[in-house]
């Protein structure tokens, strides 16, 4: 008799739940999302939408209805009844026995949360310390995929140092992005970071990162940093949905400028609240 | 109120079952084992519990008890009365709300299955064809882990032309090794296949494949290959716990040999039957 085993329980496969099979714990064979809401009024939905369907689509992942995702993610962010929200949903491919190609006819999985998101004013008031890491992720990072556990573990590296988040280098020794988020530097009057093209995600928040920077001033440049580099930037800051500007003061325990938030990126913390209000 | 969404249920966070929080399917943080029995008994099992071990010491997972995990094989095992089983296992780091660092005092949870392995005597016999595909995968494929869409995107590919598997080529043009398989060649009376230090998995099957080809008299060389000089070879095969030695006839439209299994596979086919009988 084909079976399961759960912890020390033992289950006729046939009267395992679809939960344990789904792709998204074999594989990781899954995409994701996260949206939040400033205030009552979730931000920049059509963008992650957009963005979650492009992915699908990378993953050959066809016939998910977008909009039907929209209706979800706004019917339960409005029963959730939540102000300042993080909303996370994933789909996998479905429930299946393990087997790396798939069948046609699977049903995909979704599912979402919505939490309550915790006040970050402190880390955006004070900064806070990174530390570079190897980038060990896939090649295909522009796929914001269930495959995570390179970030994890340089996430976890970063946290045993005290840092808030691992800045990711890769094999030619430039930096990529953080673990979770965009990496940026200010040098003078320009705003310096990683181009799409570096294997990186796609991030909404580093996009309007920089249509911040340009409201307020600053030369755009998309061209991969070096370690030195960053640490020798007037100011650095990183960029993520769930904290939008946070800015770093320190990097692999060097000081950066006075080790207080840069002018410059206090700016553009003040001019993301114009885009989310 | 926090909830969860499962397809369009929406639940309390606080009774959302801990299944759907597994660290596995948010981040693939975890790793896993396949096995198998041939004729009522499991084979090269302390091979496999050494790796794994090995696997959860890699991400970080301390205080696994690998006899446990030995117990709760040979309990499933026992229990299904599989002769010829196929049996699959993961530990994830436990379920937790979504956060990438972890809390100390996680409960990792252990699945498993055991299946029936389908007979692959056509497959040893005729051969397989295989066609090559980017190596888009982790710099960590030393560590078993559930991260494997790279390898599920590869495969995909690989069947769309009609092959059985994906061979995996590096940035640098050389081989790797199949998306779930080691590659070997055979090139006169050597055996030649990828160094465990290019970035593959220390295949259990790879290392009985190697005392195999020792026994029946070829000379191992561990050298990474281009697609051209494997197309080139006298005999290709793939090695994989599931159906250990399979030949392949066909490599990206190309025929190998004459188009028939080898003389040195079918004496390495034989060679490993002494193995596990």
């Amino acid at each position: 008799m084909q079976i399961a085993m759960i912890d020390d329980k033992i289950v006729p496969l046939e009267e395992l739940e679809a939960i344990y099979c789904d792709r998204g714990i074999y594989f990781g064979d899954g995409v994701y999302e996260v949206v939040r809401s400033y205030n009552g009024k979730i931000f920049a939905l059509e963008e992650h939408l957009q963005r979650f369907a492009k992915n699908l689509s990378a993953i050959e992942m066809v016939g998910v209805d977008i909009d039907h995702v929209c209706r979800r993610v706004r019917k339960a962010f409005d029963a959730a009844g939540i102000s300042n929200a993080k909303i996370y949903f994933h789909i996998t491919r479905g429930s299946a026995p393990r087997s790396h190609t798939w069948q046609a006819n699977l049903k995909p999985n979704f599912f979402l949360t919505v939490t309550e998101l915790p006040d970050n004013t402190e880390e955006k008031t004070k900064g806070i310390a990174v530390s570079t890491h190897p980038d060990w992720r896939w090649k295909r990072c522009d796929i914001k995929s269930l495959n995570l556990l390179a970030n994890v573990l340089a996430r976890v590296e970063a946290a045993k140092k005290g840092c808030a988040e691992a800045i990711l280098v890769n094999d030619a020794g430039l930096i990529t992005e953080g673990a979770g988020s965009a990496f940026f530097a200010v040098f003078g009057q320009t705003l310096q970071t990683a181009p799409l093209t570096a294997n990186i995600l796609p991030s909404i928040t580093r996009k309007f990162a920089i249509e911040g920077g340009k409201n307020i001033g600053l030369e755009i440049v998309e061209n991969s940093l070096t370690p030195q580099q960053a640490s020798c930037a007037d100011e650095l800051f990183i960029a993520v949905t769930t904290k939008d500007i946070v800015p770093v003061v320190e990097f692999d325990g060097k000081l950066i400028g006075d080790g207080k938030p840069g002018k410059y990126t206090k700016s553009l913390i003040q001019e993301f609240c114009s885009f989310t209000s």
